[in-house]
């Protein structure tokens, strides 16, 4: 039991007092205090391979704010890097690899990574993170799915069209699913691995499964997030741990999403919190989602007005009650939140809901 | 009455032998004749301001291929452009203003456009397609809708954040809907001058709605969309003009946006064509939405089989039937698309969908 463990009773399915809410990305650029050690770690791929600097960046948003969660500080590349293509980061072009995937051969040889080995780094972040919170909040591990994995070791980095992963898709299906099997055991063994070094949640981040159309996201994607949630194992106490599937721009594919059964849906900001309720029932959590653009060109009575909407709207819909709901933006901080906004939101976010709560 | 009818009897409520085809950019830079008259033209703009050229561009795909529909060649930015905000486009950077919108100022001192003087060419070029169409097929006229042109008069061009917009949004509502007004009043001027030069059809480009939260969504792009349906007139011959809607990324807002009485809706490529039928009922025309990229990275088999897959999936949802339904791409036809692959694409509509048109 954590002495804050409002975020794993609203997994649980129990009532809380408040809104637990904790923000994706929430140890990032927005922060003096990261840019400082971000700087000094030469660069963020070093920063994600330093234990010590990494539990350091996780922390400094708890030291910050009120957050009801801590997610370890990482990037979903991690894996693809481990598995020797060659991770970097060039300013101000997104990620990119040296040695993308560009044939059949380089996903025969692809090789399976030892986590214990090549991921150490993650695992010794966890232990140090874990330590430090000393049981104060719940720590979030994470892995970015095998589509959206998939998606950065064929394009190479980001893109705005994707035609590589989709001349993969529809001309050579059989080995993207090859490719995406190979992924799916490397993501399934990481999350385990983290369950196994003590992280309290995982979620996993399909930040591009949204690029589908809807078959070929049933099939390249949701079917691997499946896969995924189908192995997880119990923490190390026996208990089952908690889940959240993110895929960014899948708000028309909810159902389908519930149906892999995972503990909560992320939302990204495009989405009704409430539309969403309705659709996939009770019995499932969801998360989110403020649009992030808010933290940037908002303030004070901005943001409080949007979460008083936002709950409001939600209590309506869900029995007049707030439970099943993780507060989150709808995707991640962008660099330009203005940290006031920040503990303005997660201020009215924790008073509103407390608010709403008693009224009931 | 037409030589090809299939598109407006669709429209209509209409049964008809096979399912209408037409591309969003099919006359565009994927097709090298276009290239010659762009290259000609020095500029995009030109091209656009040039009666005789914008027709001649407008018709190159029809020549090519059996649509059934031509849509007018212009850009949706033409409105801004007319209001004094100085288009260009940088190479390989898209759309910009040279004034672009910063301050309440600007939107007090912006201009109500005389469509007939300003946008003059836009008629004009209507007028030589419509003569050069001698009924063959209809013309599809469109404007960019509200909050997408206002997107780019505030940000000054593409944005990948909209901050810019955002920052209006939620600081400075009332003059965003101010300038929201003033657009609209413009774009209602503007497709009804459209529909006196001959348009048979016209549609409204939401390109950037899906960028906001389902509250701003209905807030400040729905409500103007609304507006605009609302006046539109009757073509010169007392028909009224088939209105479609197409909102990029408001595939989880179709019921909203039935909710405005478009004759059709557009979807991209990410929505399930079957699912949009069952949520938004009869009555309404879908029209969508393969995924562009296919006809980058496919090929003949790779075409057929996801239109067979996509008709044959809503066959079975709309009745046993394909009426209600006009083919298009999810989203606007790539540079990169592969002329056969076009050819590929209107054969198999139009073959597949009357094979199984004949097998009720």
């Amino acid at each position: 039991m954590l002495h804050n463990n409002t975020l794993l009773d609203t997994f649980l399915g129990k009532k809380t007092d408040y809104t637990p809410i904790w923000l994706m990305r929430q140890a990032g650029r927005y922060l003096p205090e990261y840019r400082k050690i971000r700087e000094n770690a030469g660069s963020f791929l070093n920063l994600c391979k330093n234990p010590d600097l990494a539990c350091k960046v996780t922390l400094q948003p708890i030291e910050r704010f009120e957050l009801d969660a801590a997610i370890m500080f990482s990037d979903i590349l991690v894996i693809p890097d481990a598995m020797g293509l060659g991770l970097y980061f060039a300013d101000g072009e997104g990620p990119k690899f040296t040695h993308p995937i560009t044939t059949e051969k380089d996903i025969d040889n692809l090789p399976e990574i030892d986590i214990k080995t090549e991921l150490s780094y993650v695992l010794d972040t966890i232990h140090n993170i874990q330590t430090a919170l000393n049981s104060k909040i719940p720590l979030i591990g994470f892995s970015g799915s095998p589509f959206t994995l998939a998606c950065y070791m064929l394009e190479g980095g980001s893109s705005t069209t994707y035609l590589k992963i989709k001349h993969w898709l529809y001309q050579n299906p059989k080995y993207l699913h090859k490719l995406l099997d190979k992924i799916t055991n490397a993501v399934i063994n990481y999350l385990n691995e983290q369950i196994i070094a003590g992280v309290d949640v995982v979620m996993v981040f399909d930040s591009w499964g949204g690029i589908l159309s809807n078959s070929a996201y049933q099939e390249f994607s949701l079917q691997y997030l499946q896969k995924i949630l189908n192995s997880l194992i119990k923490s190390p106490n026996g208990n089952a741990i908690p889940t959240i599937v993110f895929t960014k721009g899948g708000g028309a594919w909810l159902s389908q999403i519930k149906s892999t059964k995972p503990t909560a849906i992320g939302l990204d900001w495009t989405t009704d919190l409430s539309q969403a309720r309705k659709e996939v029932g009770e019995n499932i959590v969801l998360q989110g989602n403020l649009d992030p653009a808010i933290l940037t060109v908002g303030n004070k009575e901005i943001i409080w007005h949007e979460v008083e909407r936002i709950l409001t709207s939600y209590a309506q819909i869900n029995n007049h009650s707030l439970h099943g709901h993780v507060f989150n933006l709808g995707h991640g901080i962008l660099p330009s939140a203005n940290i006031d906004n920040v503990s303005h939101l997660i201020e009215a976010v924790h008073s509103i809901s407390h608010r709403i709560n008693g009224t009931f």
